[in-house]
């Protein structure tokens, strides 16, 4: 029995998303969803480059695509905000289908939104459907994989992430999201506004105090630009000398008065020696480098399509990652 | 609710076991069993130095343990072999008592005795009992750790698992263990015959290749003496130049022709640069390394302790590592 699949969602993300699911021996592909006019009605065969799936349509509602093929899971890469993509999910969840999402804040739900968390969580025990937020950062660098590690810890007094993204070496919306281009003052006046930065930071601290059982005392999250110290051209466009060429980012939390987790996030454009790193304080020590990091846009593709399979397998409800079985290529 | 817990074997790991179990706020130690006439009888709060343990017995059987206190999961630290752990955990199993075993060959059971798996698996979906093996090597750094990062993978064409051990820093048996002092052809002599080497390469292997839903088609395991290039004078013991001071290792297994999976290990005195590495090529290709490794017996203790809440939240059976929600300090 294959697992039916839906892609919500069509930007660059969703497409590959579709792309890389529909190559698995597991999978069919029923369908997909879009808002986007342009994109309504379109062959996923033709968007895609896929033979296999000339014949599959995008449609322009959840509605159209359940009435020709009902799928069992809906990959979701539509927002960010879990208020935004409750609305989305709420009505797949209402009919008992499962959804993997990439939207940022379902990492951890209740973090935001505690009440519509408790709702959805209320509504898929009810229809059988399961839930869960996943990606590369938040969904595994900053949260699954050193949470991962604290399993050969016998003590963990402290945890420290820090990750470096190349942004010269990512796609064209990630370059602007970073803020390339702007004014230092004028990042740091949208990042006060929750207009631009990047969104995860909190929800990977809370999936790691949650796992590890601890309270978080102070969860405080920074960030500034990253400023061009020299002229810098990328395929996709220029940063001026003395222009945001990307983005700074902590969050750090205490319990019991002392920092005990810190996630640092730098994503620049031309960064030298990107990596990942998790150093856990604690017996034993634990110092892991990533070299070269993990590679973004690709690793959130994987992890939303590898999640599928153990995802159908759980109880129903609105699921951590932390809640599945280890992580694994499916 | 505490857990309830019993430490069966009270040699060094199982000693280390019990006492990090026993700081543990969501346990209660019962008592230990061992079959060492001058260890039974004896009082867990003096063997350990452990107030809080002060009144717990060691016991010569599981019969009088059990007369004086039921434990929800036992610690068993007393082999190697599934086939010699069978005959120790089957009573437990038999009574509903959830096991946590440092066993190698019990990281994958089925590997070496199909026959005894599906008999001890059956038998714990009879009584409720979980069974599970664990450990850093295997139970880990080869094997759990691997399979967590393929969860951001798209493609995984090969992995590659290095550890190397300085053996200087570890305790007595294991320095024993890996033949130091022998002259590397008698060294040679025993490998061959089982005598000597680590345990559990095969099964981190075949555990991998369970999660990936890969068929090996070839396993090979090779091993060498690691040959002393100066005289060595360790906390415990002495090696002459040109005797054994530890082992190199390999095992590596081949899919469709092409090899696979390769699991290297060295341990030995005065090992340089103590690390472990895991590389995967595929996409994203992730290059991860553990600075001075994961200190073994350290980390082992902590796998054992740290699994035995999710194991009890788990449904009844024989089960794997990976069958369990992400690992994490508990």
């Amino acid at each position: 029995m294959k697992i039916r699949i839906a892609q919500f969602g069509l930007g660059p993300i969703g497409l590959e998303t579709l792309k890389l699911a529909a190559g698995k021996p597991w999978a069919e592909i029923v369908g997909g969803v879009d808002i986007d006019p342009a994109k309504i009605g379109q062959d996923l065969g033709v968007l895609t480059g896929m033979k296999s799936l000339r014949g599959r349509r995008v449609w322009g509602s959840l509605e159209e695509l359940v009435a020709c093929g009902r799928p069992d899971v809906v990959f979701h890469t539509a927002v960010s905000r879990f208020k935004d993509a409750f609305a989305q999910i709420e009505p797949m969840a209402r009919r008992g289908i499962s959804v993997v999402s990439s939207s940022e804040e379902l990492l951890f739900p209740r973090l935001r939104e505690p009440k519509l968390a408790a709702k959805l969580d209320q509504l898929c025990r009810k229809t059988g459907a399961r839930v869960i937020g996943t990606g590369v950062n938040p969904g595994f660098v900053m949260d699954v994989l050193p949470i991962c590690l604290t399993g050969v810890s016998r003590v963990v007094r402290a945890i420290h992430v820090q990750r470096v993204v190349n942004a010269s070496t990512r796609r064209a919306p990630l370059q602007k999201k970073i803020g390339s281009g702007l004014l230092p003052a004028e990042f740091r006046r949208l990042f006060k506004l929750g207009q631009a930065g990047h969104a995860g930071l909190k929800e990977s601290l809370s999936l790691v105090a949650h796992c590890l059982g601890w309270s978080l005392e102070n969860l405080v999250e920074t960030g500034d630009a990253v400023v061009a110290d020299h002229h810098i051209r990328t395929q996709y466009l220029e940063v001026k000398k003395g222009q945001t060429c990307g983005l700074h980012q902590r969050a750090e939390a205490t319990v019991n008065g002392r920092i005990c987790l810190t996630l640092d996030l730098k994503m620049y454009l031309d960064a030298k020696n990107p990596h990942d790193a998790v150093q856990i304080e604690g017996e034993p020590p634990l110092n892991v480098v990533i070299h070269g990091g993990v590679a973004g846009d690709q690793a959130t593709v994987a992890a939303l399509v590898n999640t599928a399979p153990r995802l159908l397998q759980a109880p129903a409800g609105l699921l951590l990652m932390t809640d599945l079985p280890v992580p694994r290529l499916a």
